[in-house]
């Protein structure tokens, strides 16, 4: 298994936003393969749709999970919440990367059990060097169980 | 509040391993307190018993955990599963720290809460450097409600 078969789902309806994001994971020759979901209600049904499931095959599960949470449709909590919910995704690391500041979205992310919540920062290079270090946590030194770990359910 | 009052509270019951987290740290420039709790009731008691916290007064929180898991008298899971029953340490972000290659601890520990699960390498160049990643990560890039950020209850 390759790294572009270990997807890392975006959840992001700015498209400038994945922009800088594809930008950014390409600068840090992070090579794996990036699925959007422009909304909260897209993100669940990457994740749980069987007939989705079952066309991605051996690529059943995300290896990371990058959640915004101000989402048309559904937003980031209710992913959070559904993610929970499911043994099978549970343990699919999310960060939150988001540019709330407000106390209640922390709390309620980690109540939730979102991995980690990080400001996403404004500048490029700061944004990018964010993306460098994030990558190289959750797709490096983070271990996860074989199931999880992009290999299929 | 300065970085040696934010604590780093370690769970490990070898000397060696706490020798070597404290040399990685050091080597890093990571200038937290550190806490060492040699086993699983140990650090049940500094998160939990109220004597404790009160004597730590503006300290009450640590801002991160390394967790070991294979612990005498009260293990890192039973740790996880205490600290994921209350609100105010259920944000704690906790990593789990061990050279275990148990799939059941893995996926055990992702069940009961951990934020992330890290296998400790042998060699001290590489257990420094993945000190310093995690450091990096959990202590600067990783954002924390106000009130766990090492501020008192």
């Amino acid at each position: 298994m390759t790294e572009a078969d270990k997807v890392i789902l975006l959840v992001e309806d700015s498209p400038d936003d994945v922009e800088l994001t594809r930008r950014a994971l390409r600068k840090n020759n992070i090579t794996n393969r990036l699925v959007v979901a422009s909304d909260g209600a897209e993100a669940i049904e990457y994740l749980f749709d069987p007939t989705q499931r079952a066309a991605r095959g051996r690529r059943s599960w995300p290896v990371l999970i990058l959640l915004d949470l101000k989402l048309p449709r559904v937003d980031g909590l209710e992913v959070l919440r559904r993610r929970q919910a499911d043994p099978r995704t549970q343990m699919i690391p999310v960060v939150v990367l988001t540019s709330s500041q407000e106390e209640q979205d922390l709390v309620r992310s980690y109540r939730l059990g979102a991995n980690s919540y990080i400001r996403k920062p404004v500048d490029f290079q700061e944004f990018s060097e964010t993306v460098r270090q994030m990558g190289q946590y959750w797709l490096t030194l983070n271990q996860l169980p074989r199931k999880t770990d992009g290999a299929g359910a």
